[in-house]
């Protein structure tokens, strides 16, 4: 499908619908008004329908969405139809906590490598997962058709790692660390980064206090 | 301070150009102009002017911005010039690891207080923090001066437990689960949810496969 091109902004807002239909679905719902979803997502209906306008019609004036249908599509132009293949660096404590996190896997997202460079580390087994030096990612990524990184090494090794990474061929990176760092315009980087979510939280925070 | 109307995408932004700022004066940039704070930050010049435009005159035209004073200004902004507290509830895997996570502190948040309602987990200590019952929240949140509180419970407990949070008086929240409680307009809530970054980045990285 060719789209147009579409804000960002719009596209994360995306895996919130699909999140949001997928339990209307359970729940027994055929069909959703953009009044429904938007009470669900607290957005208002009419941002609802423009966002949606980008992907074409989905629903009949006054007669609301198909459910289903626009679940599938939606799980379809984000590319969720397909299953996606991840590798780990850094096996710290947080790399633990990632690899044995329950999430990814129901919604298609499968770790199948993880390498650190501590040779205490290396030769292990985490979650079912060897743990392989760094010298053998481009060769792993290759041999098991790896899509993205997910990168949770100290802040001071994020950019080599990523620069490794990114030698692979791999051009998705989930990044941990509470750095951002440098990627050339066509890789696609998430950070997580849960101070960051907190400082931009205490701006708020603290407009209240001085009311 | 007053404050215009801010949109919450520049809010959003401003603790990146905390973190750049800081790198700057610790490399010993007395002065940085919007090109250079660009290509930090990946973002145009003119974006970053407009950005800081909300909230004053922080350069002089031509001169750039003063590292140390831009820095302190944006710390003011956004409310990191002082502590702030936060209590953890959950104290699964994901809890365990949040509590450890050497990031918080050094960035003047401190967890004070961990909560859980599994008893073979309360009157244990985690990261030196006891873990209390749910049912002692009210009372410690208040004595404690916790203004955050981070949620690491399972998703099909995340509402009742946010319910439970928003009863002490508590109003920024850290949603570390993968589902997006409801919550009224007046509290502050972020959601860490790895899945939603990801689900966000295979929709560029399935564009680039079709091209």
């Amino acid at each position: 499908m060719l789209l147009p091109e579409v804000p960002e902004v719009v596209i994360l807002r995306l895996p919130l619908y699909v999140r949001a239909l997928t339990q209307l679905l359970v729940s027994g719902d055929d069909v959703v008004s953009s009044q429904q979803l938007g009470s669900h997502l607290q957005m208002t209906p009419a941002q609802i329908r423009k966002d949606l306008s980008y992907f074409g019609r989905f629903g009949k004036q006054g007669r609301g969405y198909n459910v289903r249908f626009l679940l599938k599509e939606l799980r379809e132009i984000l590319g969720l139809e397909r299953e996606w293949r991840a590798c780990l660096v850094g096996m710290g404590r947080l790399g633990r906590a990632i690899i044995n996190y329950p999430g990814f896997a129901p919604q298609g997202f499968e770790i199948v490598a993880a390498f650190d460079n501590d040779p205490k580390k290396v030769g292990g087994t985490v979650g079912g997962i060897s743990v392989q030096t760094m010298s053998e990612i481009k060769e792993t990524v290759v041999a098991k058709k790896v899509d993205i990184a997910i990168v949770a090494v100290p802040a001071q090794h994020v950019q080599t790692v990523v620069d490794e990474v990114l030698a692979t061929g791999v051009s998705g990176i989930l990044n941990y660390a509470p750095v951002v760092p440098q990627v050339p315009p066509e890789v696609v980087i998430r950070n997580i980064d849960p101070v960051l979510s907190l400082q931009s939280m205490t701006f708020y925070l603290q407009q209240k206090e001085g009311r």
